[in-house]
């Protein structure tokens, strides 16, 4: 489409535009699998809890490892560069909202101890469960090193952006290709939108890539920096270029959908577009396990200099359990997001996660329409 | 339209987003035709009260056919499950928002009894008018036989996604085709979507189809599973399928619009999208006779793992006469929803429903522009 | 495009979704032309005030004529069903917003006397301005009569939707070219909004039409009975219907926009549309000169069945002088209609009204965007 | 696309529908080039500081020119028609929301004073910065001779629409090309936003174009007058007539977005629209050294006849530096706008201004959808 003279762009679109249709054939949700794949393992939920400070500490790793799914645990953020790591997460609980995110930002400027980050991730490994843990591109080789050292399954490399070719004459780029031959343990590198830097990405032998930039509507980047591809858009075209990587090298890469999904709902249609699991935050930001203690706030927060998103209040609702598994005890898509993944499933007719990303999608934009707006007056009626 | 590398997906409008053209002909309100047939019995009014705990029971069923209309009474819902209904509703009537969800579920573990069964449908009948009354697909043979026996008109089987090929390995399901033949009363079967599915269904041997799946902006499904098919769309599609399967074996299967109906002009779009009757929920709750005493909550709010739906305040705005034949006391559309349809059909010009069904249809989103919130803001002045 | 299987609709535009372009040459404000012509006689002010009981009384349609302006007296409203308004108005004013709707219907329901039709009109014309009156069809040849002989200028037919080929078996329908060959008074009919119907009333011999059916978000036609064309296609395209009719036969009738202009702005985008003149309400209903001490109603809301209207607060901003030639207090568009559409046609280009009927048009929704929200954050920030 | 019968409108895209899509390469922001160049000169910040009273006084435009960017002062303000502008400024900022636009509107009626036009450049150029001042056309001949012989080095002409070809019989349109000839400092004209007006205006001999008409949600021309053109599209049509006057006469004026930027996100996207720098002003009103006190209204907010604006409040924020440059205490991206244009840029890949202008956009509106409103309700949770 034509936004100007000589100037053509092109529709995306979020989760909140589209909508997935029922099934000519139905299957009884309990009958559905939901399992996913990466680097040869499988692993029975196909959910991550994001490298958030809000959301995984290493309890909650434990206990989210216990349930089938994955935690990764961030070796930049307060359980690496505090011993007593409880204290700073309740002073932040505590703080006013004026004061959230400048007290943010001074708590990150304590240096990294390189013995928690092998000491955390002892902790986890210890309870016989996964250690997933993340870094930037910056310390990936120091840490990475350290990580599989300390008995780490996955490494991530995370950064807002990511490409193959980062341009600096101040500092070394990583080399993606030689770090992930480097290490022993599976990488999964992120954050990627396009079909092209995706492909790239994929040719460096790395086991899974991360999809999003900029969906979400806490996160603030799109607002800061105009910068943000809308996630079923990105989806659709990363897994495109998985599956273009495949055919040609006959190897499957999954790619994982995160940010941006706020509900059950979304989370299924992440699946529908593309993606081999959903990395989530703040949906896990509300189970009492969370060390943020009913708030939640991004890895860009505590930037010193160009904070991109600050600590939200999203309340403690449930355990770790319920949310993943049910009962739900809310009716907006917030708990059991298992089987709310599942029962979608049954209703499209998907056995498993890979027909589930060959379901029929429709452009229907849930707006704020008229009729929601008498309906949201009727609710309030005396 | 292309949302992502190699991924299509079509264009599906709501209500909101569409709007009815006046006709070049106008006709007298008075003097149109606005009644529907079902398996070969006409009735008046081409709007039928849906099965909702909050909205159906003995009493507005007799009222509701005694006006020209039908209702469906659930039969696995209060009614069914419990002798004296009345203090349960007024329990549920008087719970706190906060304990409404887990009060509804507990409400409805209480079993059903079969003699209940024939028992209200034998009140229904005692007043002389028809008795309509729903269950699942699970219970549907159960249930059937004991409704037919009970002398009820027409049992419906409903589900949110309904499709004739259920796969399952732990439980048989139902078997419309030998169903709708051993049944000796019409069959209503329900819910579908999609032209395929839609007439997949049609040749089955029921008497209608029921038309909607995550439509209303109250029914969280869409929020929960990520699916939905706005109505107008789904309406279209489903009426192309039923206009097919007329030509190719010369029967008439009408289909009726259920749920995403909140005004009387929603209504008058469902027909001129190709309905030929319309299912309603919350526009009855509002009526005196309504047994959930301004209450509403949907079948999907009493499950047990995975609630689809709350209970929300409609309050009681009139008596169920006023709702369909007015006059009306409010200009909102809520109230004498004959009326609206009748002055509607005169103004486009149509002189019976299968002529509605033909009104040229614009796309005019109401969305919330700057001039409402200006018009808004206007409202509120002193 | 497609709305559903073998459907199709067209999208139409209203006031929010579109906007002027600034042309390549700009004129001084104050030498731009905005009288028009009805019937080969030419107004100074192409804004005609709306038949309704809260903005036109004998009063204000005078200080409407003297300003330049015509204002349509309604003949079967308050103004002629009472002797003695005032306290009529009085009452409605003072009643509560639940009782309004009640009130008002109840008000109606005092017949109209034939003798208050000629004694308004003879009280405008003491004053030496035109008067111009208006009916329903069904009223029209009997109180067409009664104000051609009390001295009208103007008599207007108005109905929510006008053909000419209404259907009754109850009442004879109103022969529009034989009433307008009756009257010795310009006719004015309305409302209509395709090119169709446009077309077969400017060939009644009428000497202009109303534009407009259901296009105001205050107006609950759209809600109520699913009806409506938004403004800006509806009059684009009865401007086809003239402009086509006057190659045809040589004779230009004017059109003029009724309805859904909020402030200055729409009624500029009107002319650019097509109108030859705009009719506005609720504009009005805030001049200290209205009848409606700072509240409106339309005249759809005393309806005894199926009221789409409520009486609505809108304030006293100013006189009526103020409302249409400034200075403006309010920076929001609601004063100095003139000055607005003088400066407009300046920024545009346009010498004429003729001219500004050429003014190009963009689409360009003002919905309520991130920033908008931010920017009214902003507003409200201490 | 079709308004209506006859009648074609192009769909146009502000800020709010468009986003930036991350490159395959990625560059160090503190790598990045963001200068720009006006007549052979090259200033280091290309951010602007509107003309407005409540944002550019002499000590802010020191102010921001010792920090790198120009600042201008509106010759026709409060600054040259007082001695004693801060009483004014401070009555301003004192009175009520009520008495803002009438207050405002008396204030501007006392004369400008010429000898103050003088004294406030040389005021500026005593600090040994930059001195930026503007006019309106019909007081740009007299002015820019005053501006000159005083010592500016710009002279801004600027009004809401700017034409070369201006149509009156009552005063001496400004030739633009001979005033553009006669002045001995660069002249920047203003504001356009068509293609065609843009080339026009390129060839008289000007510095610099202005772009943006009503773009601003706060600027209430768009309501007025129904007149505005989205930035988005407006940007790139004079990005393509610069870049063709480029290629025909091999002169390279630069076109500087003016007004709709709210945020940091606004301003990258204005660059990748084809923008060589920018122009702010509410941003601006929230420096501790802008002299509106956390106050501002816009230049046709004191229009005597037709106010198209009000006084907002915006609060005060911070210094003018953390503004510019950080450190953001602020998420919303208001502050630390280099820090963001720096930032973008690097994560699209753009060494330098003229490679941000090529940037791919995409379409992906930031509507108020289902999801946001339910993370807003999240946030409000207890």
């Amino acid at each position: 489409m034509w936004i100007g003279q000589g100037r053509k762009a092109r529709r995306c679109y979020g989760f909140d535009e589209v909508s997935l249709v029922p099934g000519t054939v139905t299957i009884n949700p309990e009958e559905v699998d939901i399992s996913w794949e990466i680097d040869g393992k499988r692993y029975p939920v196909p959910i991550i809890a994001a490298a958030m400070d809000g959301v995984v500490d290493v309890r909650f790793a434990i206990e989210m490892g216990k349930l089938g799914g994955l935690a990764v645990l961030n070796l930049e953020g307060i359980q690496t560069r505090y011993e007593e790591p409880e204290e700073v997460l309740e002073k932040i609980a505590r703080a006013s909202s004026e004061q959230a995110t400048e007290l943010v930002q001074s708590i990150y400027l304590e240096p990294i101890k390189e013995k928690l980050i092998s000491q955390r991730i002892e902790e986890i490994k210890k309870a016989g469960v996964p250690a997933v843990v993340s870094s930037i591109p910056q310390r990936a080789e120091r840490f990475g090193k350290l990580a599989e050292e300390a008995g780490a399954d996955i490494f991530v490399v995370q950064a807002t952006v990511t490409t193959l070719r980062h341009i600096s004459s101040q500092y070394k780029s990583l080399d993606f290709s030689r770090f992930c031959k480097q290490m022993k343990i599976p990488v999964i590198i992120g954050n990627c939108v396009t079909y092209k830097t995706a492909l790239e990405l994929l040719g460096t032998g790395t086991s899974g890539l991360l999809i999003g930039i900029g969906p979400g509507a806490a996160c603030t980047t799109r607002g800061v920096l105009g910068i943000g591809v809308p996630q079923v858009t990105a989806i659709c075209d990363c897994a495109a270029a998985r599956d273009f990587y495949y055919k040609q090298k006959g190897e499957y890469i999954p790619i994982i959908a995160d940010g941006g999904m706020v509900r059950g709902g979304d989370i299924c249609k992440a699946f529908a577009c593309g993606a081999d699991a959903v990395m989530v935050g703040s949906a896990f930001a509300r189970a009492k396990e969370a060390p943020g203690r009913g708030y939640h706030w991004g890895m860009a927060t505590p930037h010193a200099n160009l904070p991109r998103g600050t600590r939200i209040r999203v309340g403690t609702t449930g355990t770790l359990k319920e949310i993943l598994f049910g009962p739900a005890r809310l009716d907006d898509g917030s708990q059991n997001l298992v089987g709310a993944l599942k029962t979608s499933m049954g209703n499209v007719g998907a056995r498993n996660i890979r027909e589930m990303q060959l379901t029929e999608i429709i452009i229907a934009p849930s707006i704020q329409t008229e009729g929601k707006v008498f309906q949201i007056q009727q609710k309030f009626m005396k």
